[in-house]
């Protein structure tokens, strides 16, 4: 009996290169890039010509001899009505069919590719969750790992120089739509001292207890950076002028903040 | 009447370095690392002896023709009596006082200083919080800023390579105190789909649904590193076996760990 010939295992990096600002990236991400012979960028969505801009500014400041195809894949359109988790899912399926067409016809054997991603992967980003789906559908070989990046969240605690813990406390991340949906003392509700709010479309901050202390961010690292903190209450005009503003400028703005329990006076 | 002579300002940087990797650093830690004349490390506690190699790694690295620094400080003995938020705030008080000497004496007019910090300085890391009592006590001119490094929480979903945030679900971070006093059920508890624990000794997954999903990971990025993964009640007898073998061989450990809930069959 003969064995069947190996598959060709196709080798893919997800490479978080930071929030906005280019210095934010790591050693490892660069390295990552230097060996990459594909990169993949999203043609749709938003930042999408920031992240070409830095994928150009990377390959310019960092390229060595090998050269870096880029290739840009088409990104499905989410279902905006029904079910969020479905839509999500469904969506999930579209992309998981490109990526595995991306990895089959765009990467040469003995190739290696790189999904970028703005901020750290692991914190509500689609692809590592996409491509453990392509490995678990077992059409094609595939090897592939995670780069960490700073998220956006970190830039924006670095910007307002704030802690994120309390002491011994605890910190739940979520977004603007639970946030919208949820109760107005959302620290309370989670047992948690601290709320990050990701991804709000400018409204999760009205369903807020005014009285809770805002730490907000749009557009960090960019020319467009804008920062407000204060009590919900008396800032939360402020950030949705600044808010436009930051869209105004940049074309698009994606949210986040930080929310600490009232002081008890 | 004349104005008094304005004070020199001190100017420092608080620098995460990642939670292991050297690659793992920014462009912006090292550019900060660069244009800084003296680095404070503390002289004790976990990890000391890896942030002075890391240090000097860093430095043999990437060090321009300005000379760097190093000053050690010891880091005063937390009360491990009573209750915890007023021993560690005890500890801040001393701190800030040690904090207050080094800036001044041993930062020079116009001399840059960096505090090293291991992963993300907004992440349980006591620094960004001392320097804003320095700065509030007002003794001292101080200008700081603060550079976002990866945390362990982030290196450990990269080799895991799993997505934090299930799709628009929430996401607690929290400690093994919290989880060692707080209910079997911490995700639903919380109502967080995910939950990260950081800072545990140990004991805090015997207190978890033995359903649950763990991945967990300690000496992340070194040579040492460890990292399991399954349903609790089938490994925590490994992990606990890994996490001694990681003592052993790195001469101390901190776990971090991600639970994900029981999925339903």
């Amino acid at each position: 009996m003969t064995q069947p010939p190996p598959r060709p295992v196709r080798t893919v990096s997800v490479v978080g290169i930071g929030s906005g600002d280019p210095d934010q990236i790591t050693l490892q991400a660069i390295d990552t890039l230097r060996r990459s012979d594909v990169v993949f960028v999203p043609e749709k969505g938003a930042g999408k010509a920031e992240l070409a801009q830095v994928r150009q500014a990377i390959c310019a400041r960092f390229a060595g001899d090998r050269p870096l195809r880029t290739v840009a894949y088409a990104v499905p359109a989410r279902r905006d009505t029904g079910d969020y988790g479905s839509a999500v899912a469904d969506w999930h399926t579209g992309l998981a069919a490109t990526f595995t067409r991306l990895l089959r016809e765009e990467l040469g054997d003995g190739e290696r590719g790189a999904f970028l991603v703005w901020g750290d992967p692991a914190f509500y980003d689609s692809t590592i969750r996409v491509l453990n789906r392509v490995e678990a559908a077992g059409e094609i070989a595939l090897a592939f790992d995670v780069v960490p990046g700073i998220g956006s969240v970190q830039a924006l605690a670095a910007k307002h120089r704030i802690p994120l813990a309390e002491i011994g406390g605890s910190i739940l991340i979520t977004t603007g739509r639970r946030l919208a949906a949820g109760a107005a003392d959302v620290a309370g509700t989670a047992g948690a001292e601290t709320v990050v709010v990701m991804l709000d479309r400018g409204d999760g901050l009205r369903a807020v207890d005014p009285d809770h202390e805002v730490f907000w961010g749009a557009c960090l690292g960019t020319a467009d950076e804008r920062l407000v903190a204060g009590r919900v209450g008396d800032v939360i005009d402020t950030i949705a002028r600044e808010r436009q503003a930051c869209r105004d400028a940049h074309g698009w703005v994606m949210d986040v903040f930080v929310l600490k329990k009232p002081r008890t006076p």
